[in-house]
């Protein structure tokens, strides 16, 4: 079992999590501004990547906390952090080592654009 | 009642819904990078920001569909749409006339930051 997170009381209180405790973290790269990913976290992960400026999330599928790249070697290193204005999102900016994207791609958003206009 | 979502099925097919039927949108500004927001969609919200250029969300607060800007005049032209690599993602690239977020400020996360490396 985890123990309860650690998260200051001042930042949990102003979440606004999902039925399964997480909140959207939307990654971007700190230098260039591109969007790498969307992934989620419970309060520990927030704990953890604040107190380590390391990004670390919550896998819904494997339901356990990662650390971006502790695989991969693709680490994200945490420039900073912002809590949106009604609490269910953050925005990391990141420098990101190789690529961001489990497929191999830059971003998770690389090469996957939908017609514009062409919906009737 | 609303109709059914006019979604084409091949973007349908794509796409990982929560469940509540939605995927997160992360809004961009085109120009800079900013990330301004991050909102929610259902099938019909992305048909209609892919159909008419103009981004449509879904509300879980008040369980509607609402075009951005509608009342606040605070609207987002759509440039471009690509979905992540899981499908329970949506990147918004867009211009944006005015502030984004609601309470006046130019981004969701504007002035929003948390503090990192003081966690302990």
């Amino acid at each position: 079992m985890e123990s309860p997170s650690k998260l200051s009381t001042d930042i949990s209180g102003r979440l606004k999590r999902d039925a399964h405790g997480l909140v959207a973290a939307v990654v971007q790269e700190h230098d260039t501004g591109e969007v790498l990913m969307l992934a989620w976290m419970n309060d520990e992960a927030l704990h953890r990547t604040l107190s380590t400026g390391r990004a670390t999330y919550f896998s819904r599928s494997r339901q356990r906390l990662w650390v971006k790249g502790e695989t991969s070697g693709n680490t994200q290193r945490v420039m900073s952090v912002a809590l949106d204005c009604d609490g269910d999102a953050v925005l990391l900016r990141v420098r990101q080592t190789g690529p961001a994207c489990h497929t191999g791609t830059r971003t998770c958003f690389t090469g996957r654009e939908l017609p514009l206009g062409e919906e009737s």
